[in-house]
């Protein structure tokens, strides 16, 4: 048995709120974390990289697996699946290792109320105003004014779902945020439910107790 | 509406695991956080200053304050009465601060399950050996072998109920489990129940982007 139960750890946020950033920066703080790499059926962007960014799925592959309990959570947004292989997560939880997860509400959703077994932990980060999340959202520079438009209203409909995680970080200062971050995930690691080895403790000082003079 | 909602926090263990000492440290730590000192029937202790490290009361006004609903929790524990006032308490959580309960399992269990609207945190401390518990129990000096014999008893009692608690942490090194109580504390204050100013951000953020051209 391992020393701790894996936890899926959940961070969502509006794009552009700091998400990837924060989890690049967990992924490098704890080199035992592991990133859950979602499947999707939509096309690479220019230097995406197949099962580094994202494993890229046809659709029919999508479905399939699927159909076939391979995907802990999937959604339909903008006309392409998107989804969270369930077997590399199976293996790190039993392997004790924490599994982060990059993904929207719908996502963070099924996973937190399906009956998985697995201890989550679910953290949404809010950007300090919405014209920041603007600026940060056009300085990509990739997109028309349409499709930034589209994002500004998926940004909304995700930020409406703040109220169902666990904590709720305002990103006004990536260091501090940051901060915040690791101290919530240290204390989770602690709670008692994460540490299974703490029955054998308790069964040792009771054979312990159960030998007094 | 203070920043933040306060949290009871509670933390149980087994006499002479510790408590008393990582109470006192976390006081020291943070200076908004209020002790909730418990009223007693018992007489006071060579030492014990009324008011300071107990509230010294008269059987029949220990009785008087739980018929009027004065005590959040009591109990009766070797022929004395024990209880944590109400009053107090409630001032705290009114002013945003935490308020810290050094009681045991069975203050900490009709705390959490009453319904007294407040948030919780418990944190129960466990010895690393029963030997090492009777070391420090034997070594404080003040008391017969039959009473230490009947501490011991009730120590067990109180760890084998472990497992209602928040976390539990094993008390091996005082400076660790110290530094892992202050990491809970913090994270826990970072929960989205205990910031009430959330909904005033995301509101305003609302209004932000219900105004985007």
């Amino acid at each position: 048995m391992s020393d701790r139960r894996g936890l899926l750890i959940i961070l969502s946020s509006p794009s552009g709120a700091g998400k990837s950033t924060l989890s690049r920066m967990l992924l490098d703080w704890d080199p035992t974390l592991r990133f859950s790499i979602s499947a999707t059926t939509r096309a690479p962007r220019p230097g995406e990289v197949d099962g580094q960014h994202y494993h890229f799925l046809g659709e029919d592959q999508f479905k399939r697996q699927v159909g076939q309990g391979g995907m802990l959570e999937h959604a339909h947004v903008f006309g392409h699946f998107y989804g969270s292989p369930r077997a590399p997560v199976e293996e790190a939880i039993g392997a004790g290792c924490d599994v982060l997860f990059d993904i929207d509400w719908q996502g963070a959703q099924q996973i937190v109320n399906s009956a998985l077994g697995m201890h989550t932990l679910s953290v949404f980060i809010l950007p300090p105003s919405i014209a920041e999340l603007r600026r940060r959202l056009v300085s990509r520079g990739q997109d028309a004014p349409e499709v930034i438009a589209r994002r500004m209203q998926k940004s909304w409909d995700e930020i409406s779902h703040w109220g169902s995680y666990d904590y709720v970080l305002v990103n006004d200062d990536l260091d501090v945020t940051f901060a915040r971050l690791k101290t919530i995930v240290t204390a989770t690691r602690l709670r008692r439910l994460q540490q299974p080895r703490l029955v054998d403790h308790v069964r040792a000082l009771q054979t312990e107790f159960e030998e007094l003079p």
